[in-house]
């Protein structure tokens, strides 16, 4: 078989069904094969960073490896920054490199998108800062030779940290011949074996450390998403009756209606009553931890080391002891085992600290008929439904809805440890494609005018292919983030004024080329063609709708027609400059501590 | 003085006026200080990929140092393709970007950005492969005690290769104090001594070899540009009267209506005629070339060695003989007086290639009523006046171009060495932002819709700033120059269907944030907003033509009402798919080589 197709193949093997990426001429021979195999499709995308970000997002929605195919360098370096986002935070991307032909880089070639007739490989060191494992085929014989092999290597690497790779390939290689039977070897995560006496070592200090406390506490974190562990803590956790708070960027790996859910656990920047439940816990007991100063409440935690157990991926900390290669798949199990003998007391426990934990009703703020940060978030829960998932980028959008309470199984994503704005644009792509071939419920995006600035053309990828989420722009007239950080009054905070009534009609032209086109590319006119074209002075804005006050905004989302629409929406919603979720004052002025 | 007052103060000592970026938490005090210093603006671009394009486009416009502003990670990542691009093709650009805090790196927090607690120098190690000089101060004592020394080592590095520079600063660096004195000194390009002897040696050997020629011909070609030596240049041949063809990338360096000029020479893809006569000339004398494959036909060149002189900047090749450290600066003037004498015989020979070089008039095309590409190049020189800019893209409209014949003094910008598309319109906002500030003429950008989609967000930032190019969009219905290369029918080389009559409007939008916001934010209702606000259900499209005839196209551009325009203008040409330049074919298909 052709190695264009092992590759093709290996992907299916992985549960991907779409590769993301744009066409060039060191890659398009790629694309015949992807375009020509059944079971995997090609995602055109708009531009290649957006490209990257809907990567990050199929994974993220799927928890299915992505793949993003780009062309050497001008394609591949515009990618640079979605791939490190997946890095930081830990998603499986395999990023798909084509380049020149395996002649002219041994000729040392000038050719174009290089960076002069050498440095063939200055690229592929770039991505390395940024991926797991690197692998460019035909530099040596080895890996000629070995182009399968080579392949599953850093496609194994990935299943095992959950983070990037790179894969170089020269376009001449993508038709090389390579042995069919290569597939027949399945490919998985690495995963050690443990010792099992280790294994009983760390389950019984585990065991005696849980039990010795009166008010133990479970945090669940983003790596127990990234290492597909969201079922077994799960189970872990209804076996034990653990009173359960999530960090930012763990918040809909446990579901908000269960009785043992406590809130959102930011450190001191919590809301009062889940920071009450924290202070007063004697034992926390953190799972898949991502201890990054946006997801921690700039490092806020304050239980001591001594009552502190954290499970991760790969090992296990019990105070100032560390377990290596005993996590979460090896751990859990046998630790719920143990614990679910006391469930009972656990859930009254965990009953009881819901109490405290739960918020009171907020106060009234001061502009009752805008809809403010305030309003928005509470707002949001009853719009949301199970199966929903939920995308909100780095600003504004993804501080506010911390605080929303999520129905059963809606999916949230954020990127708040990598933090790129525009993000979410890129994203919601991938998780729409995602969400589609996994038949889930709606995608909810919200951005605010300034990210979806960057990364704003991807919309038009997500309306040529026919997905229907509803975007939600949340228009305070610039970056709010920055001005809340330095220079709320600064002009460079400003940015140019874009109307959003009419992004939808840019993005998903319904203007023909005209007859007089037509007639010579098909040999025919199709009859209404100069009237549709006629009719284009009147843009349709169907799909758009401006949002000023409370009022609009619970008609909308009480709207059916709106709610289980099956054509993509846009929201603007006009806020206030100067208004700013709770949570993101309280982060970046941490002098205002509560 | 402070360090972010220096740094603007040296910028505006090499000539920058302005600044392009993005703000970040980890920059503003940065652009606190450039905002607050008079003669510098800051350029708030929508993303960083543009803002690096713009950067780009500027060096190219003013001949000066360029300056970029990006934060850490996510905004120095998305930068790297257009920096690559000025790398590759050789402009200066000066890249700053702000870090976390000194104590933050020193404390290996996990700050959000990074990749992770550790690793604060992952990022400037990718910017390394693509820059001529790497600093990050405060990393090091020596650094922190030497801040100025540092930033003037990466400027003169700057001057001196014409290629990026990178520059990491700590946020909190940017008010260190630094001593004032050190802007005393003054920071300049290092330029080797020639030894005299050499020189003489050089000049003696380059004026055999032109005297003994019968048929010599000069090529000029984009270092020319680089290195600041247009004028230079000019004068040396103006002083020899040798006939002259421009390479693509020196295309627009010496005036195309003097009796010198042949052509454009891209080897054997040349015109016939002058392909004639480069293939009879017994002397090729070339002048800053970039030897890559686009800007030679293939590497077509076919002058044997022995007849080929090469002045670089930084060396001259006479037959197989290389003479270091002696570039144009130190040549070029010696060897013009050393061959003026035979100016008259010169200038008649040049007379008489031109007759032979220059190009019959074109046969009809097979759409004697459309906009054709073997129509537009050619029309569109007498659309052309003294002083305008011509940026076009990556694509049909960088071959294309190479085919109109330039008035005097018009800037022809492209990227054709490094070839990334969407490059064009960061470029057009850098030269239009460069040309107001020189006064020059007007900006006229050239871009297919597939380019444009990647980057098509940068025209707010050129509303924004009032000022006024011509964006003409050649519609083609997706990547043409892809379809010419591979694939023509295939799906993944068409892009999502855009309505660019509507573009103008959303990237300048004129809709007001409604009453209600603006009571609340200023205190005050201006009457009329209301009433703006309803009319939004009409988009002008004032500044929009649709172009789909010659006849159509004719009368636009013979429109004085558009052409002296002091508003932007977007014309969309409608063209027929599977349409390409001439070049271009024959550049992609060596098979059909004349």
């Amino acid at each position: 078989m052709l190695l264009g197709d092992f590759l093709c193949q290996r992907l299916i093997q992985l549960g991907t069904t779409h590769v993301f990426g744009l066409p060039g001429d060191y890659n398009m021979q790629l694309l015949d094969h992807i375009e020509d195999t059944e079971g995997i499709e090609w995602v055109g995308c708009a531009n290649e960073l957006n490209a990257s970000y809907a990567a990050d997002g199929y994974a993220r929605a799927t928890d299915r490896p992505a793949a993003l195919v780009t062309t050497f360098g001008v394609g591949e370096l515009s990618a640079l920054n979605g791939v490190a986002g997946s890095f930081a935070e830990q998603l499986p991307v395999i990023h798909i490199v084509g380049m020149p032909k395996s002649q002219q880089q041994e000729s040392h070639l000038w050719m174009h998108h290089t960076l002069g007739g050498y440095l063939f490989d200055a690229y592929a060191k770039m991505s390395q800062h940024i991926s797991c494992d690197t692998a460019v085929i035909g530099w040596t014989k080895r890996d000629l030779q070995n182009a399968a092999p080579t392949i599953d290597r850093v496609l194994t690497s990935m299943l095992t940290t959950r983070r990037p790779v790179y894969l170089g390939i020269p376009v001449d290689l993508f038709d090389m011949d390579v042995p069919t039977e290569e597939l027949e070897r399945p490919i998985q995560a690495v995963r050690p074996q443990p010792d099992p006496e280790a294994l009983q070592y760390v389950i019984d200090v585990a065991v005696r450390h849980i039990q010795a406390a009166e008010r133990p506490l479970v945090l669940v974190d983003g790596c127990v998403m990234r290492f597909s562990a969201v079922p077994l803590v799960y189970e872990f956790l209804k076996r034990t009756g653990l009173p359960v708070v999530v960090a930012p960027m763990g918040k809909s790996f446990f579901p908000e209606d269960d009785e043992q859910f406590l809130g959102v656990y930011v450190g001191t920047k919590s809301k009062p009553g889940v920071l009450e439940v924290a202070r007063n816990a004697d034992l926390m007991l953190s799972l898949g931890s991502f201890l990054s100063d946006m997801n921690t409440g700039g490092f806020s935690y304050s239980t001591p080391t001594c009552h502190t157990m954290n499970v991760h991926h790969g090992a296990t900390d019990i105070g100032y002891s560390h377990y290596h290669k005993l996590g979460f798949f090896e751990v859990l199990p046998a630790l719920g085992k143990a614990l679910e003998g006391q469930r009972e007391q656990r859930l009254a426990h965990a009953r009881a600290m819901a109490k405290i934990a739960h918020e009171p009703p907020r106060p009234a703020d001061s502009f009752p008929t805008l809809v403010t940060h305030n309003y928005l978030w509470n707002r949001l829960s009853s719009f949301l439904r199970p199966g929903d998932h939920l995308v909100t980028d780095m600003g504004s959008s993804c501080f506010g809805a911390v605080d929303t309470v999520l129905p059963k199984d809606v999916h949230y994503h954020q990127q708040m440890l990598y933090g790129s704005i525009g993000w979410s644009v890129g994203a919601m792509l991938g998780v729409s494609v995602g969400a589609r071939a996994l038949r889930h419920g709606r995608v909810i995006l919200f951005v605010g005018d300034g990210s979806l600035l960057l990364t704003m053309q991807e919309i038009s990828t997500v309306i040529k292919l026919g997905l229907t989420p509803i975007l939600f722009v949340i228009n305070n007239d610039g970056y709010e983030i920055e001005r809340v950080i330095h220079g709320p009054a600064r002009s460079y905070n400003n940015i140019a004024p874009i109307d959003h009534s009419l992004l939808l009609d840019v993005m998903g032209s319904t203007r023909s080329r005209r007859s007089l086109i037509d007639k010579y590319e098909t040999g025919q006119v199709a009859k209404d063609r100069d009237e549709s074209h006629a009719k284009e002075a009147k843009p349709s804005r169907k799909h758009y709708h401006a949002v000023y006050t409370r009022d609009e905004l619970d008609a909308l989302l009480d709207d059916a027609s709106f709610a289980d629409a099956k054509e993509i929406q846009l929201v603007e919603l006009f806020c206030l400059r100067g208004d700013a979720p709770e949570l993101l004052s309280r982060t970046v002025h941490p002098n205002q501590e509560n």
